[in-house]
């Protein structure tokens, strides 16, 4: 298995102090060594950076700690090999470009019976379970929107990758986050969690790493950020965990639409936030 | 303008020494500071690095010129500016994937005439005539080997991309690398050079800083590497120039085919090296 870590924000933060505590578990404090990676989002553009190293032995690891890069959405991995060996083209983050825009997705889970049949557009360059389900993925959004010469209204995106994670998530566990640097997607099989921050910020405290952090002193007012994880970071706040089974989709750092588990057979509905209409989402 | 720099060899090898000349083209002894990149490639598989600042400024070059990330195909750019702003997303090398393969692609000139339908399965990111040229070259292989599940024999490739590379550089100046990790392919406009290096291996000196390297102390007997620039970067070795309009393509750190300007309306015909044959390019 892995660790999932995912941040979306209305406007661009650091997540070295997460990242700090989620990376001493690629090795210190947990067994997620076999590679990491990590996606930053400015607007609609992906810098991505994988590494087979462990993220507490990568050079690359400890570079983005010292030079935090500030995004309003950022997608990092750290690998427990299940299916492929300890390579760089097996590290997650994977990346697509659809639409004109960078797509990039992490996986945490197994897949073993999942085989697609690989006919479409996308092909893996690895060898992982999850490179395989991100490219159906890519190929099943670029299908069923072929009239759309860019990004679906963000409603109709979300009904489908809901129907998509529900589809593939019977093949195995299929915790993922998927985002294209406007909105980040999460689903939970079994493990995700996530808390929000917004004013009044207070202090938070690693549970991986003898570090705190006063938000108040790095936030303006209007800042507002939520984290997912696999796992609580953090000691001292409150974490929710995803029901298995659920989709949500973050912008603007907070929640801005959530799928219940669906029920075989049956059509995804997404339920909107109150803040939030189908119209305001299409700008996100 | 920008500039390009790429290296093809038999065995993994460090660019640290070409590298540290050529970034400080990125504004020291040379004015593309508008951003820069590199791809690494570990056999079939791309390491990225872009970034929007200059290369004698960016925390990022300077991580990968003390880190030295080895590798049998590199391709590097610095960029100045001519269509698009300065932002990452308009940095070079480009990647996308085909036939489960990275491909990177690095630009120097100028295509404003060039404008293909973007009726494809490849849209550009950023908004540079380079990545549009780059997504036009990956669609046209992609419809013209559509037969194909995997990549097509180079040799049938090297044709294709002499033909593509003949078309849009009608439209300017076309001066490119692009690579799928197995061969690196180089055509040249108006201005590119390659040097060969193998045994016996002799001590180079850079141009553009006070810096030499004595070849024979880092490599094997067996050891053979090309090294391709926009202009050569070292005083003392023989680099030659190609022709405007050639097409060469690099394999196991030597030319593996070169194509002669196309004349209009001919197709293009490759010659294989002597020490190459197709069936041997296949395995490249």
């Amino acid at each position: 298995m892995c660790q999932l870590l995912g941040m979306n924000c209305n406007s661009p933060a650091a997540i070295s102090f997460s990242f700090e505590g989620f990376s001493a578990r690629g090795g210190r404090t947990d067994e997620h060594k076999d590679g990491w990676g990590i996606a930053f989002y400015k607007d609609a553009v992906c810098q991505l950076f994988t590494d087979h190293l462990s993220s507490i032995t990568s050079p690359l690891a400890e570079r983005i700690k010292r030079n935090p890069i500030k995004s309003t959405n950022i997608i990092a991995h750290i690998r427990k090999a299940t299916q492929g060996p300890v390579v760089l083209e097996n590290s997650h983050p994977f990346m697509r470009e659809l639409w004109g825009q960078h797509w990039t997705f992490a996986h945490n889970g197994d897949l073993k019976s999942f085989h697609p049949p690989g006919e479409g557009r996308f092909h893996p360059v690895g060898e992982t379970d999850s490179e395989r389900a991100f490219c159906y993925m890519m190929d099943q959004l670029r299908e069923r929107f072929a009239e759309y010469a860019t990004t679906p209204p963000l409603s109709a995106l979300f009904d489908t990758i809901a129907e998509l994670a529900h589809e593939i998530g019977q093949h195995g566990v299929f915790n993922f986050m998927l985002s294209n640097g406007a909105v980040l997607f999460a689903h939970c099989s079994t493990n995700l969690h996530y808390v929000a921050r917004a004013f009044p910020f207070s202090t938070a405290r690693l549970i991986d790493c003898d570090l705190s952090i006063d938000f108040s002193q790095h936030n303006h007012r209007d800042d507002r950020m939520t984290v997912i994880a696999t796992k609580p970071l953090t000691s001292n706040e409150t974490w929710t965990a995803f029901r298995p089974g659920e989709l949500k989709m973050f912008a603007e750092g907070q929640i801005a639409a959530h799928a219940a588990p669906l029920a075989r057979n049956r059509p995804a509905s997404m339920q909107l936030e109150p803040h939030l209409t189908t119209a305001s989402l299409a700008h996100a």
